[in-house]
């Protein structure tokens, strides 16, 4: 089977990553290889555009001076760790990817999602995954979750400080995103215990890697 | 008078920096307000993402993800002071601007003229500046200068390690545009001692900032 390129997408705290691992272990465990990273990041380079980004001191940051860094960190991820990962026929399993810009930046910021497309076509060429689950779940208990698991062992960062109503219209661009891409995109509702989610996954990782 | 909004450009090492300075001096004198400032750079974020830039440990930078880093920081720049200075009645001199990422990224590195055009159109709105001087120079001769004069102060940067046939590049790549655009453009020839080529650079203000 050909290397597959699949992105885990959804709010903090709606237990993407959590099971992001475990569909690693999945894929492990029927004997494929498989490389699991994240974005923003995934490379040095791409890490430091990360730390730089999500640095609270920038409180000023214009919405498009955001989006550059995101997608600058972004090629650099996919020219130096995705595409040739792939190329060797190991799965690459990737927290986040363009779906969160156009729904962070494009829909939440309102920077509108043919400017964000443009620069995603002059970053990446238009690179989308093979398949994508979507993790969705109300703001108000993603975030209840993200407070109760410390999810990042630090302080809050830039992101943390935005109103729920934002993350609201983060929500809406994924749905609207699903919504016009329905072969990629598998949504999975995360309201259920973790078990219960993890079937749902399971079930889709089947079909994706079929 | 309206405030007026110019770009010095050129090599390192070609004399852009010194006749900024001594151009700041010259309006001032006749009671002008002015801000001088330098890309990449110019905000506290922006001179984060140019310490990034030019990091010497990114040797596997990705060509777009460098030009994707320096419209950042320009946008940034912009947003945050450039207009908002203009908008004050100040004038703005810069020590370079788009111009040299159509020289450096567009044709030096050889990622087209066409690609870095879009990218300034997203990040900028294709912002021009009201004119441009550009500072000509053998690349072996602005070498041998910045090396004698130690710009910085500190170790080499990651653009310093590139090839003499590089700065050829850059330098074709800025009178292309130069050409392109005579009516913005003014080309300074710097061979001469430093006061000679300020005769110059005074002639040229004198008809900018008629």
């Amino acid at each position: 089977m050909t290397a597959r390129f699949v992105t885990f997408e959804g709010l903090d705290g709606s237990g993407k990553s959590t099971h992001l691992a475990r569909a690693a272990e999945w894929l492990r465990a029927r004997g494929d290889e498989v490389l699991t990273t994240r974005e923003p990041g995934g490379t040095p380079l791409a890490d430091a555009i990360r730390d730089l980004f999500l640095d609270p001191r920038w409180q000023a940051i214009d919405g498009r001076v955001e989006a550059l860094l995101v997608f600058a960190s972004r090629r650099q991820h996919l020219v130096e760790v995705i595409e040739p990962t792939l190329a060797r026929g190991v799965h690459v399993l990737c927290d986040r990817f363009t779906d969160s810009s156009i729904a962070y930046q494009g829909v939440a910021r309102g920077l509108g999602l043919d400017w964000v497309r443009k620069l995603d076509q002059l970053a990446t060429g238009g690179r989308r995954p093979d398949a994508t689950l979507l993790f969705d779940l109300d703001p108000a208990e993603a975030r209840r979750r993200g407070q109760k698991h410390g999810r990042k062992g630090s302080g809050p960062d830039r992101l943390d400080a935005e109103s729920l109503a934002f993350y609201e219209r983060v929500r809406a661009g994924f749905h609207q995103q699903a919504h016009a891409e329905p072969e990629r995109f598998h949504l999975v509702t995360t309201e259920d215990a973790v078990d219960v989610t993890w079937a749902r996954v399971a079930e889709v990782l089947a079909e994706v890697f079929a």
